[in-house]
């Protein structure tokens, strides 16, 4: 603490994007010009990897004008990577700060960017060389610790709550089964949000399977039929990541589906497999001429351009200001978390810094009290989502 | 012609949903209020299907507010049909209308909606019963013969360029192979509207399939190679129609996809098989460590809430009003259809009513000037096609 660090510092954005994520980088950028320890400013692309290459882009001559297009447009404007650094790819990140004179970092991303952060941060304790170092929460999937809500999951809740309430009324005019298929690998906030699209009587989403529980297929066949009974239509919505008693991803089962990413996860989006595979399941068991479609929302939810939420929009660009903030006046390393002042109407937040170890690596999920029945979510959850995602459009109904 | 016509007016809205489907309905709403010889008007829920059965809505008691809110609602109100009537199936209807003193009808969807009108009509004309019958165009195919375009189409448009223009970003953030499939059975109307999103150089899509060119397997995998060769990243849009050189869809090569639907079409909608096809084969002839995604749209494309172009909204409303004004005051069957009267910045169109004949059974395609060497879509398309989809968001880039 106490004395002042003064140096360049260095920003990047890893993982998935999201449609806010930019706003948190411009809430870096804007807050690191104000601060005269931060001595040049210094975007890496495509994360980690820029770094190790030393591909860097000066971000401190970039126009306001230009922050304000890049604060809204959807994915990351540095370029992201899913590159997930060992200890000696951070000893190479280490040379290129050292050689640069950076002193900061900052890191824009989920929980692997949480311990990617956590790892530098150590390596520069370990070999004493003085380096502050902020990881800025960013998730559409909303699963890291400690902080109330993850910035990008407000703006794919919208997205998600939006489509579904669409598709619903899709449903309506051309009755049949209809499931959707949402993001979410091991946590099933974003296909929770959905639940805000059932705006009255008799509106879907019908059923929802999250992740949290487990996946049995007939049950999720008895479900729809009794929905089907009561209301000659049904819209499932379903997380990606959906599992069976044993911990098997219902995924694993279908064919074809045999790629895995760089952290040794198999592929999930990017595919209709899965909702095809559900479509087969429910014609097998209800019957082969029912009419059953399937949507999987895909990449849309988090980088469809013009449509945010407002409050991410602005959470996202002052969580970026916070790390800036922390980081130079408190002189502390850590994660930017928020924790909620007011609730409904009075809805507000707060930003506090939590330590790095307390973010990285394990997620969160969501909590058991917002599961009904294995196949629904609680009308409380509401409560949490709505201020996040904002008003959703006004619909008309003739009957 | 020549004397005046009293009695109930019924609508319906047939086929696949748009996000302006109802902003035709309340034009004739509106404007059937207005004229004496409309003595009451009725909604038929779920089209043909609810004429035959008599399950209408008395629609002149809605309240102003109420019909706002439907207008901007995405869906049919009324709900919809795929029902195609034989002659058999419209005597039905047609008993119906006389029970109850139903002179006019009106009937929103695309080509198969006029083929009902059009058989209603000569029905009505073989046994003397004095029946006005209009068509008023809706598709988000854009297929429709005469008009200029279609209402339905700009709003999916916008939503199709606004998807490809966000997936386009996450593919240059996370660079590889995407492959992203639109609606359009047999017109690429809907997928060309995806040039709108290439707004900068090296942007994509960098390839365009529509299903009035064949399909090569070959030549689509060194499309792609080339593209991956100069860009390092590759955009591909695709017709869920597109089909092989001997007329065989490309969907029916894979397995499970045996659904049909009421008109004898194998199911493309609803499903991720074709996208999934694609990435297949991709991988199969470029490498199977490429990253290879897909997304289907799906039905997101015609009923996402809130979301729609005002000229497209504006002309829907339009041309539901004119309908009833050139059936009322002009005492003719017909069809609604469109021309310009100024294109770009003073863009501008004019109703006129086209016989039954000249939209029912057959469509349009995209014109062959439109599409450059199989692969792509021509930038004069955008003349066509930006006036109906509107200002899309803007995006920053830092690089």
């Amino acid at each position: 603490m106490a004395e002042i660090l003064k140096g360049k510092a260095v920003v990047g954005q890893s993982g998935g994007p999201t449609a806010v994520i930019n706003q948190s980088l411009v809430g870096v950028i804007q807050e690191a010009v104000g601060h005269s320890q931060i001595t040049g400013l210094l975007g890496a692309r495509h994360g980690v990897r820029g770094i190790i290459k030393g591909d860097f882009i000066d971000l401190s001559k970039v126009s306001g004008k230009t922050l304000e297009d890049v604060a809204v447009t959807p994915s990351s404007a540095l370029g992201s990577t899913r590159d997930k650094p060992d200890e000696e790819y951070c000893r190479k990140m280490f040379e290129v700060f050292k050689q640069n004179d950076v002193r900061y970092f900052f890191y824009i991303g989920g929980n692997d960017s949480a311990d990617t952060a956590n790892i530098t941060n150590q390596l520069a304790v370990q070999s004493g060389y003085e380096l502050r170092v902020f990881h800025i929460p960013k998730t559409i999937d909303n699963d890291l610790r400690v902080t109330d809500h993850c910035p990008g999951y407000g703006s794919a809740a919208r997205f998600v709550a939006s489509a579904v309430m669409g598709d619903d009324l899709d449903n309506r005019s051309l009755p049949g089964i209809k499931i959707d298929v949402i993001m979410g690998r091991h946590a099933g906030f974003l296909t929770a949000a959905s639940v805000l699209a059932r705006t009255r009587e008799g509106a879907g989403p019908h059923l929802i399977y999250v992740p949290e529980v487990s996946f049995d297929e007939d049950k999720f066949a008895a479900d729809v039929d009794r929905v089907m009974k009561k209301y000659n239509r049904c819209v499932v919505v379903v997380s990606e990541g959906i599992h069976f008693a044993d911990g098997t991803a219902v995924t694993t089962k279908i064919a074809k589906i045999d790629e895995v990413d760089g952290h040794g996860n198999v592929q999930l989006s990017g595919t209709g497999a899965l909702g095809d595979y559900l479509s087969t399941l429910v014609k097998a068991k209800l019957g082969q001429k029912l009419r059953v479609r399937a949507d999987t929302f895909g990449y849309l939810q988090r980088s469809f351009p013009g449509f945010y939420s407002e409050v991410d929009a602005r959470e996202a660009r002052m969580v970026g200001r916070a790390a800036v903030k922390c980081a130079v006046q408190q002189n502390v390393d850590g994660s930017v978390a928020m924790r909620r002042t007011g609730e409904g109407a009075k809805y507000a937040v707060e930003t506090f810094v939590t330590e790095l170890t307390s973010v990285a690596r394990q997620t969160k999920s969501l909590d058991a009290k917002y599961i009904v029945d294995g196949n629904d979510i609680a009308d409380s959850y509401r409560d949490y989502v709505a201020p996040l995602v904002g008003q959703l459009p006004t619909t008309g109904y003739l009957f």
